[in-house]
């Protein structure tokens, strides 16, 4: 699975392009460390490869930033010239992409004095630190701009309404959605912010959220992170290094009705608002009542250690369930949902005060992979939504829903071009 | 200079309270490495030194991540008892921040089942990553609930308007602040998080920023970081290992008219939104002449490499200068303002989109220290806004003025307890 491992063999590469006007000196050269001579905060030669079978950012361990922006295309013209247009935007961002991953700048001239640089600079010289940039199209692409209708995915139908829910329409949605994923919040950032501005005249962002904290897709080769309400939030994942639980639950496959979307993976991202200052008047035993598992150590309320099975049927001695009924692992656990499981990536957010209230504005976003939403994540939520103790602490207000085509195999392809070609 | 140094020695220290219910089992201990056998994203160990002479986080290199916040005081009693009731929260709050840069949780029962823990958990088990917990009080402090009218140091003089400025009441202002840097954002922000939790009935938050991006304070010792204009910032900045300087521009001396002050030091906080679309359309060639500096080596457009001394009389075949009249290296230099230079700690930061342009709502969130704000910052500020070619691409939206006072020497102090003793 060499796809899923970080390259430890490049040096850290510069911007490509040569230095305008003043020399370069030695001032571009390598990361810094913290002047103490302690380790360096980041390996400078950490990346991704982009190019695959799978695109990067879904079975690959999360760096700890999270850059998300949707999309959404501006064109007015017929079908054909909007495809044309399509293409040709896909064209650029992926070829982006791809240098950006590799700790270059997007391509283009960004030394000639007289013009505007292709790249905005922020990251020059920076390693891409694990970068990987993740892509995607929504439902709405399926509309009659561009005339696809017909190779709109029947597993790209719309989420239903999912209460309780409470969604803005500002933070939900978009055509296309990237997701960016780096050790370095500045490389996550870049990555979006370029693509938008490679793309002005064709694409306006529609929302963008920055998120942080380490979430792992391999609870056991990393320590796993806590969420803003002070749990471990991952235990049971599913591994990305796991290629057959990959393949049974996160890679679409042959049962997919549109070939071009086989090696992908469904996106569903939800804003999930936590009203934390309620959360932080609540007794430690009901916290860990909700969870279904203790606080510090993250184990199961039925056993001592976090990656301990949990016991679903385990009554206390007075004859009630030790994981409640409506504890959150119970709800979301796989054995009590007829086997489903989907891939998480959650990262914490905070935006500030919200003015109303007062209170922090706070959470999780959630992002989640998979074969088929409307056989995982839907009912998963459905359940989630009707019974799960966390509720009176979570609102989902930001939604989106995106088929993650394949990897493109090398640099003469761009993202999706078996949906478009 | 020890309390400008990290100390290396500690080892990770935990919660310190005994884990609640579960064994505490392995998977409490340790923090991640990143599962490929490379460094360790943080060195586990990292702590700054609490109590001292100055407060940490002013020489202090900056760590990668910022969470700043003002609180306001709910207090609505007799000055004597809104005192009391203030100087109850700074020990409350001192003992809380000493306990966090320690990497512990803040202090009080967290176990107990039927009661809600006193630390929010987020950052249980993480390495404090370097925080430090900086204090300030702002200028609304001296007014008369608390009775402090006549501590008020002269330099806390309200800042006058200083324009082009367009300031947001809701992101300006405050009774009190607090300034948390971290490598890690989760423990950063637990740290503004629960000192707004531990404060809940006497102060509530007014706003908050979160930043990216190691600022340096030390150019020659680390890498310059990149501003989101993609330009090296915080070349020329105070260094603060060297003790002199500090002395000179940063630490309050003998002749502050407010003893409490003394080895203290004023902290200016700005939000400086920019117009990033519009940067991006500008040449290289103007971006370059709008700061005066070579926009990948970074070096002075007199120079070729990044610590070259800008020469300002250097004139061109033409006769111009080379740096540009109103170049910001030019307008910034303590050479072309009397001398006069103050300490930058500046951090990226992004919000989203402003949902009336659909533009990037991003920018630099600047914080200054310095001995006294009317003598360093007004006067460079009212320099730069007249005449600083960046005010095309920039605007000050949010602003703020905090006294911190020295460090507290030991556990058995509190922040500003000469102010209220």
């Amino acid at each position: 699975m060499p796809e899923l491992r970080a390259s430890r063999r490049g040096l850290l590469a510069l911007g490509g392009a040569a230095v305008a006007g003043a020399a370069a000196s030695g001032a571009l050269a390598g990361c810094d460390g913290d002047g103490n001579g302690s380790k360096a905060a980041t390996p400078v030669d950490a990346k991704v490869p982009f190019y695959g079978a799978h695109q990067a950012g879904i079975a690959t361990a999360a760096p700890a930033r999270l850059a998300f922006a949707t999309y959404d295309l501006t064109v007015s013209g017929s079908p054909e010239e909007n495809r044309a247009a399509l293409r040709e935007l896909l064209q650029t961002w992926t070829a982006a992409a791809a240098a950006m991953t590799e700790g270059k700048q997007v391509p283009g001239d960004s030394t000639t004095l007289v013009a505007p640089p292709a790249d905005t600079g922020e990251a020059y010289g920076a390693s891409p630190a694990n970068l990987t940039i993740t892509f995607g199209v929504g439902p709405s692409l399926f509309d009659d701009r561009f005339g696809l209708a017909a190779k709109r995915p029947a597993a790209l139908a719309d989420l239903p309404k999912l209460p309780p829910e409470n969604l803005d329409p500002s933070r939900s949605g978009g055509d296309l959605a990237i997701q960016a994923c780096s050790d370095d919040p500045v490389v996550a950032f870049h990555a979006i912010r370029n693509l938008a501005r490679l793309g002005r005249g064709t694409v306006v962002m529609r929302w963008s959220q920055l998120g942080f904290g380490k979430a792992t897709s391999n609870g056991s080769a990393q320590e796993t992170p806590r969420n803003l309400m002070g749990f471990k939030d991952g235990t049971r994942n599913i591994d990305g290094t796991d290629a057959q639980r990959m393949d049974q639950y996160v890679w679409v496959g042959n049962e997919t009705d549109q070939a071009w979307m086989r090696g992908g993976s469904y996106l569903v991202a939800r804003r999930i608002a936590m009203r934390i200052e309620a959360w932080d008047r609540d007794f430690l035993a009901d916290q860990q009542h909700v969870f279904g598992r203790y606080k510090y150590s993250g184990a199961p309320l039925t056993g001592s250690k976090e990656f301990d099975t949990p016991d679903f049927g385990a009554k206390d001695s007075s004859g009630q369930p030790v994981i409640p009924v409506g504890a959150h692992i119970r709800l979301a656990a796989h054995e009590n949902n007829g086997g489903i499981r989907i891939l998480r990536r959650g990262y914490s957010y905070t935006d500030g005060i919200v003015s109303a209230s007062g209170e922090l504005d706070a959470g999780l976003f959630f992002i989640a992979f998979q074969k088929d939403p409307r056989k995982q994540f839907v009912p998963l939520q459905r359940s989630l939504g009707a019974h799960d103790a966390l509720n009176e602490y979570i609102q989902h207000v930001g939604s989106g829903l995106f088929a993650c085509p394949p990897a493109v195999s090398g640099p003469d392809r761009y993202w999706a071009q078996e949906l478009l070609g």
